[in-house]
């Protein structure tokens, strides 16, 4: 992606607030990563309720800013299952930062585990177990499954 | 601010995306975080060139999540300044990971200080020298401030 010529300035918070500086796309990244959650249907069932409309365009602009790729479905080849890339994967600590300041200065719930996940381990040790789940996608989320309604 | 009744869900990084997931808040938290922008003039002066209406936009919202407040200029008691709340301040860790994600994924240019800045200092160092100028505004920022047109 060396669209840098298209960007506003070549400040790196500036490239941030442009790929993903909306209200849904930190959303769709979080599923990805924290809920192991992987085909639109699932993404689509976030608490949230994000309009599929919405999402799809999500899931267009993060494939092409690199940060999460669509592959065959390995069960049904025929559909596609959305996987973040290592550029999508390096996005750990920052939503690791954006949970812990979220929830010291929020009105917010974080899941009973992830709380005691954040307490416990340091940033390294989250980003790790992160990873951990990423390349090995049979382990179990870190945070309970989206179900599809 | 207990505002969770209207928020989308109880989940901490919705509440970044509902607060600051837009394509200028950051931009503005950057500016007053780490080029000593106090005025309304120095913040409309950003590179990115936002528009005095958003911008206005954006610091009614941003004070109202009790990021940033706005004080009376010390040099001129009818004009105001804006600085980051203790919450605001608190986002520097965010800042520098959306900053460290970005330079290595992203065409940026970060300005050679904070490249330097970033690659021999650790998370805390950072954060901690981002809060001695907030705790000390005659502190020379850790970016060249901006100039107002």
């Amino acid at each position: 992606m060396t669209r840098e010529h298209e960007r506003r300035s070549a400040c790196p918070i500036n490239a941030c607030a442009e790929i993903f500086g909306d209200r849904w796309s930190l959303l769709v990244i979080r599923d990805l990563m924290m809920r192991g959650a992987r085909s639109f249907k699932e993404l689509a069932s976030a608490r949230e309720g994000i309009a599929t409309n919405m999402l799809a365009d999500r899931l267009t602009k993060l494939a092409e800013a690199g940060i999460i790729t669509a592959i065959p479905d390995p069960d049904d080849g025929r559909r596609v299952i959305y996987r973040l890339t290592e550029k999508g994967i390096d996005m750990a600590p920052i939503i690791r930062e954006l949970a812990v300041w979220a929830t010291k200065h929020e009105p917010v719930r974080p899941p009973g585990h992830m709380k005691e996940l954040m307490a416990r381990s340091g940033a390294r040790d989250f980003v790790a177990e992160v990873r951990r789940r990423w390349e090995d996608p049979t382990l179990e989320p870190l945070l309970p499954p989206l179900r599809p309604r």
